[in-house]
Order: structure tokens, then sequence, then C-alpha cells
């Protein structure tokens, strides 16, 4: 007979073995559609094994549709259609464009606003949670959630954002997301393409190129003191996107005056509505934090966004939109089948961890480390850099804007700062719109969340080095 | 003077109590524009507090923007706009259509097919590798990883998904998602409105609805013995959804000849492609599991996605999909801007989990718990039914089909055993296309993941009753 019960060294049963060179002959069409295979037991004496193991193959090639069985007649060859192709199955190496270079940053330094500090982060407090949300939620774990995520957690966000941020919402108008990027991109899936966008330029360019991908027409807001600008914008803009707690990436907190002017212009038309991305107002230094837009919002007008990835941890992939019942509408009508996003396990260990107060005790923790690293970092700049340089000093965030004195341009600062091995993003990277940049002087956008305390002189010394003599 | 600095029983700070009179005297015009403040040490003396709780609502003022100050001149109010709106903040009610009704299902049993049984994973084993996520992972986890997921984390699902499902990829075309629908959503983003889709029908109606939302032409395929069907389909489709392993909802399994007819007719035309939808392959009884339709691809034409939430939690929230090279750039072209959606310490600790066995064995532990509830619900059924109850029975998955002759309709069947307090779904949930039904069975699709053994007789019980005499 044709088999030669091969060992090919992967440890395979004798049944997978039969299996595989019957399947190869079929394939090949060594066994014809139709021919009659052997009966297990002539073929398990032929090749001197076990009834069971013929008996396995056959059912498996049977289950796969490569031969079939006439009742006390025997097995036979199916009749299977050639493949058209006479490639080898993937057969193809990745072509070399798309391998990716594993990127060793071992003895870097970084200023990116990206990162969060989670070395004070208190898991086995989490970890508390964690078991209390396993032991209390077995059931709900098991199922598919409402679609805009458990209300039980829904109801902890929503106290929690009315205490902190002044919001007034139910819980139905909360929709919790694994990040703010899918939530502004099904929200945005009930708009038509009659809405225009506006965005702060310079601004949160993840979102810009989400809604250009998306076909949206989408125009920039300048920035002055008071923040996003709308003067002399087209009146037919009727979805704005802004961060009036601490402007991204500028840092500028957008005073009252200001405020009410835009909502004054939501309300001027119907269908006009202002996207407030709180992204990380939780971090306000000598002062409280400033309320919310959307707590001044007489008319539901705002759509206010919230992440806890900035707080907890970036990888958490944890936000959350609250909605005016107007879109609220939209929405559900035309997302309920939408699989909640966000992890479960996760969500109702966030509800724990805000109710027994550990989240509220944690930002007031960071709060004073972050704020003790933002003026170290400023007191080194400033040590280091003297009259060339200017700082953003807005008490806010987890980044901070400084202009520096150089002849430098951007691409040669990029290249030199990068062979210091420091990580830091200049504000090209936010600017939606090109634009001719000043010849004379470098803005950064100086994030200070992960670095350490005493790595801080280190960095600004590499950034020093970057510039050189070019000061 | 006019500060009445009433306690508001909220236990706030005294600063805040003159901050929130001041506020609301600056709103409502009491105070005008450019009017000077008393300065801070008559303002205490009058309101006998300390200058300190002035000084701090005076600097919370000013952060807001309500007043501001002119150096050694003392403290004047901002000229700040009136809202144009006359209503107060957030004083609408949720309207009553939005409400959500608190959905008690206390004593229910379930069918569903949307479950998984939780209560054999092994959380014990999950944490342990949770804590080794944590601990080498620290810097990670401050970051933001790469957008298609951490590359270690591709890597040992490129490796897992090799040997279990015949998948020869590399971590670079492994693109992690929050869910298939996502995953989908972003993928066919990269297509434009050329793109006819097509997908079975039955089928998994929210996928269809997904790509019916993103405005695709979606045609439906016909489901035959062999699962589907490309017979006498339009030569304009380009984008096949399918699921070969064990067809949602109908189980049935795509023998081999179906599925090089299906990769022939991939490469009749350049842009056609396969999305194999694997959710549930990893439940394959009596034989081994039927390795994948990508592991016969020969033209890079099969786009495989497989999910961790039907194996560890469903609301895991955790998936991939494996790209062919030439759409992996397309993806990556459009896609770059996008923050992976998956949480980062389920990833780590997923990886630790597959990479010390722990979920092989899971799977193998679960594989002889699913096999023996749906065994047992298929002998309840026919010993409940007898001749009334026709069984698809296929040994796969965690759902199989049943259709039971009865003279109810669709609509009275759902209102009956809801009455029962069984959770069951039936074929209509995924039938794409309205149709007429056979007038005399109901077909129904029996999930049997999340039911107790034990409870399989009264849930068959719940049925028959819910039949009643109409059988």
């Amino acid at each position: 007979m044709f088999l030669t019960l091969k060992n090919n060294d992967r440890g395979d049963y004798i049944y997978q073995r039969i299996y595989m060179e019957l399947k190869d002959h079929i394939l090949n069409e060594n066994l014809k559609a139709h021919e009659k295979l052997p009966s297990k037991r002539s073929l398990a004496n032929q090749l001197n094994v076990s009834v069971n193991s013929v008996t396995n193959a056959y059912e498996q090639l049977i289950a796969e549709g490569y031969i079939y069985t006439k009742q006390r007649r025997g097995y036979y060859v199916e009749n299977i259609m050639p493949f058209s192709s006479t490639k080898m199955p993937n057969d193809n190496e990745l072509p070399t464009d798309l391998k990716e270079t594993t990127n060793d940053r071992e003895g870097w330094l970084s200023f990116s606003h990206m990162t969060a500090d989670i070395s004070k982060f208190p898991f086995d407090k989490w970890l508390q949670c964690q078991s209390e949300a396993l032991k209390n939620h077995k059931k709900e774990l098991s199922e598919i959630p409402h679609f805009q995520g458990p209300f039980l957690v829904r109801e902890s966000i929503a106290k929690m954002i009315t205490i902190s941020r002044g919001i007034k919402c139910e819980p139905e108008q909360i929709v919790i997301g694994s990040g703010t990027q899918p939530l502004i991109h099904t929200l945005m899936e009930t708009q038509d393409n009659e809405t225009v966008a506006a965005m702060e330029d310079p601004g949160y360019s993840r979102i810009y190129t989400l809604l250009k991908n998306m076909g949206f027409d989408v125009r920039t807001l300048n920035i002055d003191e008071k923040g996003a600008s709308i003067k002399g914008i087209n009146s037919d803009i009727n979805f704005l996107f802004i961060t009036p707690s601490h402007q991204f990436p500028t840092g500028k907190i957008m005073p009252v005056s200001r405020r009410i002017e835009l909502l004054n212009w939501s309300t001027e038309k119907p269908n006009r509505y202002i996207v407030e991305d709180d992204y990380d107002s939780e971090f306000k230094y000598e002062t409280d934090s400033i309320p919310s837009l959307q707590s001044l919002d007489r008319n539901q007008r705002v759509i206010y966004t919230g992440t806890f990835s900035k707080t907890i941890l970036p990888g958490l992939r944890v936000s959350y939109m609250v909605l005016p019942p107007k879109l609220l509408r939209e929405y559900r009508n035309r997302n309920q089948h939408l699989i909640q996003s966000g992890n479960l396990l996760t969500l109702y260990t966030l509800h724990y961890f805000i109710e027994r107060g550990e989240y509220t005790r944690h930002l007031k923790k960071m709060n004073l480390i972050y704020e003790r690293k933002r003026r170290k970092v400023i007191d080194e700049l400033v040590q280091t850099f003297g009259q060339d340089v200017e700082i953003e000093n807005i008490p806010a965030g987890l980044h901070f804007l400084a202009r520096i004195k150089t002849n430098l341009s951007y691409k040669q600062f990029e290249k030199r700062v990068d062979k210091e091995k420091l990580e830091v993003y200049s504000i090209r990277r936010f600017q939606l719109k090109k634009r001719n940049y000043k010849k004379d002087k470098i803005e950064l956008v100086i994030g200070f969340a992960n670095i350490k305390e005493e790595q801080i002189s280190e960095a600004v010394y590499r950034l020093s080095k970057a510039f050189g003599e070019s000061i």
C-alpha cells in the first residue's frame, strides 16, 4: 500500500500521521474521487497499528470532508475540486517593508506627553477591588453587558463626575468605550455628511485624522490667549472639538467668558454641538479644578468625554462620554448592535475602586507628585536655558509648552535630540494644518508624567546638548 | 457688603463658599464688569474669616476667568458675556423613552448563545499571570503600545494559532482589538465604496448591521449542506464573510471541497477577499479541530479573525485578526493614528496565560465540560419532544440548531417562553433578509455554555411548557 507512516518528529499520534498522509494523497490526486479506501481492519493490519488509530484518522477525514462513508459498504474518497492556484499554501515571506524593527530604547529618557507615572499606582488596592468584582459579578461576567457598559459602572462614573466636574447627568447618558477615539468614532457615525467639524490647531491630531478618515470636512480653530477662538469661523460649522480645561497641547485654560461665548454660539442654530474633551482635568495644581463646560450648558449642546487612561494606566482603555438626550436617542438607534468594548472585569474593578474612595485618594496623591515634577522640570529648564527659554507655566495637566531660542530647524533638532536618547515631541506633531514655523525658536511639548524626579536634571542636560551651541 | 456666607450643608470650605457667592453675583450681574472688589484683607475682616480663605477664593476666580488683577491695584470683575439662553443649566429631565428599566432576571434559565461558563475558569492561574505581567511590564504599562498591540503578545498569539489552527503568519500581520466588530470596522474602512460584501444568511447579524451602517452593499449567501454557497452569486461581490469552522448559527462545518471552491473564487479577480470568522473553533468534540481556511490559502486572500471572549470571558474583549500583507500595508497606512484598544494589562496577562500552557489546559477541560452539557441538552430535548424535534447534531461549538414542530408562530412562542423565564433565541434573530417562515416548526439556536448541568432538565421542561399543547 501507499502509506509510509513516516515519523515526522513532531510527536504526532499514529492516527494523525495516517490522517496527514491520506489527506496529502487525496489533495495530490494519488487517490481519485470516489475511490474506495481499504477497510479499517485491513489498513490497520497492513500498517501494523490498532484499528482505533485508523478509525480516528477516518473520522477526522470525514469531519473535514476528504472522504465519505456508505453504510456497510466502506469509505470512499470525496470528489474534491482541485486548487486553481499552483502556489503552495503560505509560501510567501512577509515583505520587508512590513517587518517591524524592535525599537530598543534602553537608556532613553522621556518627556513624552503620552505616558503616566504608574509607579505610585496602588495595585494592591486595585487587586482587592478586582477580587470584589470577581466575587460579586460572576453572573454578569459570563454574559454580554449593556452596549453602553454595565449600569452599575455608569452609575458610579455619573456620581463621580457630578462631584468632581459639576456634570449633571443620568447613568443612561453615559457610554463607556475602550478609548476616546472609538467613542468619537461611533458618535460621529450618527452624523451625516452635512456636518462640518472644527478642531483646535494645534490640537489632538489623532482625532483630526479620525474625522478626516471618516470623510468629514474638518476646519481648524486658532488658539488665542483664551484658548479656542471662534472669531471669524464659518457659520456652516456645527461640531466643535475643544479641550477647555487644559488646551491640548498649549495648556491654555479657557476663561468663563470664552466658555459662555461658545455656549451661546451652540444655541444659535439647531444641531450645533460642542465636544468637550476633558482628557486630563484631574490634574490641577495651586487652585481647585475648573468646572467643566458641560456644567454651564443650559441647552444640552455639550458632549462631555473623559478617560481613566491618564489617571490609572495609559493601557487601561476605559473612556466614557456623556451624551445629551437628543444625541443619545440617535446613538442608541444606530448602535444597539455594538458590543460594549470595555473590558468587563476592569469595569467592575473600576466601580469598586471609585466607590471605596481609592480613585479620589490616588488622584490627590498624584496631584502632589506631578506638581513636584512639573516644578522641577521648569526650574531645571530655566536654570539651564535662562533667557533662551519661555515657558507656558500653567498649573494643570501633565505637560506644558516651552519655547527655546535656536538656529536649528525642527528637523535638525529632532535628529539631534534622538542622538541624545531623549524622547520629546515638538509642536509640529500637533499642528493640524501645515504652516511656516518661526525660524528662531523651537516649541516643545514637555510631558513630565513618567520621568523620575532624579532623572530630570539629566534629561534637561540632554536637551541642552541637543540644542548645543546653536542657542 | 453682599456676601452672606450661608452654610450650604455640603461641608464646603470657607473659601469655596466665598468663591461660589462671588461667582453667582458676577453671573447675575450684581457685580458689573470692571467693578473693583474689596481688598483681600478688608473682605476677610468684613466676613470675619482668614485672609487665606479670601486669597484662595480670589485665586480660583482668577483661574476660571471671573475676575482679574492689576498689579498693586487690586481685583476687578471680568467683562463676561451674558448667556443668550434664559434656561438654567441642566434643568432638563431625561425623557422617559431614554430611561433604562432594570431587567430583573432572577430565577431565569438561559439557552443564550452569547454566554460562557466561567465557573471553571482558573482565575487563580490568571491572577498569577497578571502578577507576572505587572512585575515584568511596568515600563510598557506606563506607555502607549504599538497600535496593533504589543509585539510580545502578538508573538504568542501567532505561535498559538500556528499550532492550533494551522495558520502561518508573522506577528506583524496580527492586529489586536477590543472585539471582532471594531476590528472588522477598521479593516473595512480601508475599502472604498466599490466593495461589495456578502454574508451567510442566517448569519452574524451584528456584523451585517455594522457593514450596512458603514454604507456597504451587503448581499447574502444561502446555506446549503456544505455551508455558505457561492452558487449564482454576483461577480461584483469581492468580500465574503464566512464562518467555515462552525457556521453561525446553523453549526454546519464546511467540507474541504467547498473550502477549495471558495479559495478558487477568491483568486479569480484581484481584490477578492474572504474573512474567516473563527469565533468558536476552539470547541470541537469527537474529532480534532478542523484546520482553518487560512491554512489552505495559497494566495493571501483570507483574513482570519479569532477571539478570546468565548474561551475566557465574554467581557474580556480581546480579539485579533490576521491580515494578508497587501491589506496589512493599507491598514497601516490608514490606521497608524489609532490607539490600541485592548486592555494592556489583560493582554500581557494573556501572554503569560498562553505561554505557560494554561490556555491550552483550560480549553481541554472546557471541551469535556461543554461536550457533556451538549449531549445532555440533546438527550433531554429528544426525550421530551421525541419525534417533534429535529436536531442538527454537529459536534462543535457552544450552540446547535433544533427545529420543533408546533402550530405557534414565532411571536407567540417568544411571548410564551418569556413567561416561562427561559432565555432562548430563535433563528429569526439571525436572518439577515426578511423571509417567510415555515408554518409548522420553530427553529431555535440552543446555546448550552452557561447553563448548569443540573438545570438542563428544568430548562427543557420550561421549553416544553412554552410549546404547551400546541405541539
